[in-house]
């Protein structure tokens, strides 16, 4: 499958190429706004994926550079990994050049600080992942995930996740296929987490491991429901 | 210790009241509107722990039935396992009983059902727990807890738990009392969850917890950070 990652030479982006190449066989396009930092990114992770993986990334598994938009013109599914302040603007700028069969995936999550610890910031619209559906061409299905995973535990391929990451969205079959995606991740359950009026709810999850994480020492927390 | 649950014939309250009593050795009043009532209730849970606990409770573990006054007034630790909407009257109406030294805790969570599933009624006071403890005298520290974990799974004691229950407070000689008491129960890890501004972002959970569950077959979900 080919995959973009918009945003992906950040922290999220990053990890989720480092764990899709050593686990998994898709296609990974690196988007960025320039695409020579798109291309560096995209070495170092080869480079990061041949050190940890025995010397070669997963079989058929790529790692290319583009801008955000060429990468989104070709991919079966788009990753809008980018700051939730960004995530409208990005996603409307690829919107035209999406394959008609395209799925949005949005793992944004806005927080802030106060004396109390993180919180969640709720857009008007209920959630980012709601932001990224209103932004996005009518007949492209969005899905959130992948907002309750900490970007540098991903990144840190010699750490373990056995963690669950929930999947919330109108569309079964996007869903499904997010899904699949999810748990190609060495370690990694999806939980369908209900539809896109859901994800507020989902992304509130996101501060409360931070702060659960902060004050019991268990670094980038994850969670699983069991 | 001398735990009083203020609504002890409720779900919660079975459920607490039956793992306390197998597992620890507190003495526990159950506490109802109705003095009948809640002997009612301690006799059927007595039966129920005789059934489970090789014929007998934990050692020096006692379960009575008492008014909701009489059983607040000389408690070392009060949880208010009632619904939501009776919180702040139940917690007033034995205020002037307490303890001086009374530990007040507030396990209350108010859900809304609508098309898209089950969520979270955040009053304006931010948390339930904060309603209770706007409603408690004000030198009783109010923690909140044992919001996360489902009243059906806790009262059938041939299940399993292995999860986490977050405390949160202002008062840090009463969480790690009331951390403790979650700490009893088999199975249960207490994880601070912060000062009492963050007991919204906990009641929160509980519905996400629930829409998971019944989307994935965990039947009354709970979770782990990890």
């Amino acid at each position: 499958m080919e995959i973009a990652i918009l945003g992906g030479t950040g922290d999220l982006g990053r990890g989720l190429a480092l764990r899709w190449a050593r686990d998994a066989d898709h296609d990974l396009a690196i988007g960025s706004r320039s695409a020579e930092k798109a291309e560096d990114a995209a070495a170092t992770y080869r480079d990061r994926i041949a050190e940890h993986a025995d010397g070669s990334a997963a079989d058929g598994a790529s790692i290319e550079g583009r801008t955000n938009a060429d990468a989104a013109a070709t991919a079966d599914v788009v990753v809008a990994a980018v700051p939730p302040s960004y995530l409208a603007d990005t996603v409307a700028a690829v919107g035209d050049a999406l394959r008609d069969d395209a799925i949005l995936v949005s793992p944004a999550v806005e927080l802030v600080a106060d004396d109390a610890g993180v919180h969640h910031d709720r857009p008007d619209e209920g959630s980012y992942t709601a932001v990224a559906s209103a932004a996005a061409p009518v007949e492209t299905p969005v899905v959130g995930a992948f907002h309750t995973l900490a970007a540098g535990r991903l990144a840190a391929l010699e750490r373990s996740l056995d963690l669950d990451a929930l999947v919330v969205g109108d569309d079964a079959s996007a869903r499904s296929t997010v899904a699949g995606l999810v748990e190609d991740v060495d370690g990694l359950r999806a939980l369908h987490a209900g539809p896109l009026a859901n994800a507020g709810a989902v992304e509130a999850l996101t501060p409360l491991q931070i702060t659960v994480g902060r004050y019991n020492d268990v670094e980038d927390a994850g969670v699983q429901f069991r």
